[in-house]
């Protein structure tokens, strides 16, 4: 590939997320280091707190949302730039009534996502 | 760092460009694998053709260019994904009345830019 439209993209939904959907615009076969995947989360829906084997570099491409990265909460919006270590616990939830976009770049190497359980009384 | 938005991030102007500036809004220290950096061509901006070492990922944020790669010339424009193999010539140019935005994501590995001559009769 060169040059492709992100509307081009088939788009499928993540099992461990709510209302949420990813497209893979860059595959680990397309590009020889990373993978460029595009999320988007529609009012209401988010991913519960998880942890994957691989870090995250991401950028908000429109909405807005509440995400924890450790022990920190952000609200985040289109423009930020966000950086998840690999290992550590992090967390989505759209807060507005439009979707929330971002870009989602990882390395080509072994991902495993690890839900978390909620802890409750 | 774990959120920052791109307004925060200083802006360099490119040497080898025309009005062209790079922002790195994830650098190869900030992230183990690969670096996010955005570039943003002006009304009458772009580059010049050109090799890299590395290969590019980009996603195009606004505005509108033709780039070439290899032989080929493209017409981009908002949510067109590119992907420039490493060593392949390539050059921008800005083909609108408004800024060209888009991001550009590199391996953390050695970078060299390599600008062609320019053919002439």
């Amino acid at each position: 590939m060169s040059v492709k439209h992100v509307s081009d993209v088939d788009a499928t939904l993540v099992p461990s997320g709510v209302k949420t959907t990813r497209q893979v615009l860059i595959s680990a076969e397309e590009g020889p280091h990373f993978a460029m995947r595009r999320f988007v989360m529609e009012p209401g829906g988010g991913m519960p707190r998880h942890t994957n084997t691989v870090e995250h570099e991401q950028y908000v491409l429109g909405g807005a949302a509440r995400i924890g990265i450790g022990e920190e909460v952000f609200e985040v919006k289109k423009g930020d730039v966000i950086y998840i270590p690999a290992n550590v616990p992090h967390w989505y939830q759209n807060i507005a009534n439009e979707p929330f976009e971002f870009l989602c770049i990882i390395p080509n190497l072994p991902d495993t996502t690890t839900i978390l359980e909620e802890t409750s009384c």
